[in-house]
């Protein structure tokens, strides 16, 4: 038996696929060393160095939604143009562009968030925690949890995956860059909301 | 006979599409003024008062090229939904998408143009004028022109339209408002280029 538990485990330590963990754990029964063993033999738990790797090919994927109301558009980059052509690929840049259609981050990642955002959004949190009557000497454990709450609905890594919502698209992510085996990135995107202020 | 110099007369007047300026002036047996007034009666020239009504409808579209290289989003607005769903129009608003990946415009109309790029536009095509030897007395005439052929490069609206070069996208847009009865405007577009600077 492998639990749900043991396979988030795994795919936290390795950026494998969340079948290839659960195979390997079977594999193994259960032995989280063993099964880590087994996945880096398969050449799937790899993602964490193949993160560093340049990403200069890739896809501009776009999604229209609600009949014109919302529209997508996003870069998604790889390695090199066979994986850019590769069907998984474009799927993943496809469910990237309909999570942005339906979840409306701000930027893709946490370093994106300008400093001035994060100091903002600190300073109102603070306020809130100390009108809520929070002592003072937790209000900055308090802030620093709802600080990551932000994160998660600004952040397009950090968001729930719409598909998915026990992953993050960060998870999601590393999956593939674990079973497509090449670096991927999302570069960028923009949204379009017909009539918004822009 | 009915000469294209009459029809573009006719059409540059009205705002009304072609083939009904044709269609008019053969009508009026090339009389501009009587042709002027069929196409009033038919509500084909209200192009220039229809002009300034709130457009609040539309459509977000995108259209990817050279598979996944180039991607464009682009806004078009309208006055009612019943006009969104019109299938000319949804129409008109793609083939704008598609003149967008082809040329590569930086901005709309001449409007959006800030004022600080056309300056130093001015001073480039004034030195340029300059060291070419033009007299001083008429450089500020041959940058006036050449600030022309600046703006049809980079105003969406001043180009040429890719599937008839002898009309702008402002004369296709005039067009689409006449035949449509509604005013329609190109809001805002974002065209990405996979892996250019951004």
């Amino acid at each position: 038996m492998v639990t749900a538990a043991q396979v988030k485990e795994l795919r936290e330590k390795t950026g494998a696929g969340m079948m290839d963990c659960k195979k390997a754990l079977l594999e193994s029964n259960g032995d989280l060393e063993k099964a880590m063993e087994i996945l880096r033999e398969k050449g799937l738990a790899a993602a964490a160095k193949r993160a560093g790797r340049v990403t200069g090919e890739g896809i501009i994927d776009s999604y229209i939604h609600a009949g014109g109301k919302i529209g997508v558009l996003v870069e998604v980059n790889c390695e090199t143009d066979f994986v850019a052509r590769n069907q998984q690929f474009k799927e993943f840049a496809h469910n990237i562009a309909m999570q942005i259609a339906a979840t409306n981050p701000s930027y893709v990642s946490i370093e994106e968030v300008p400093e001035e955002v994060v100091a903002r959004e600190r300073e109102i949190l603070r306020q809130q925690a100390l009108n809520e009557g929070k002592p003072e000497k937790i209000v900055d454990k308090i802030v620093d949890g709802r600080l990551a709450k932000f994160y998660q609905e600004v952040c397009l890594l950090e968001q729930a995956y719409i598909r998915d919502q026990d992953r993050t698209v960060k998870d999601l992510l590393a999956e593939q860059i674990a079973t497509i085996g090449e670096n991927i990135s999302i570069r960028r995107f923009v949204r379009f909301v017909l009539g918004e202020e822009s």
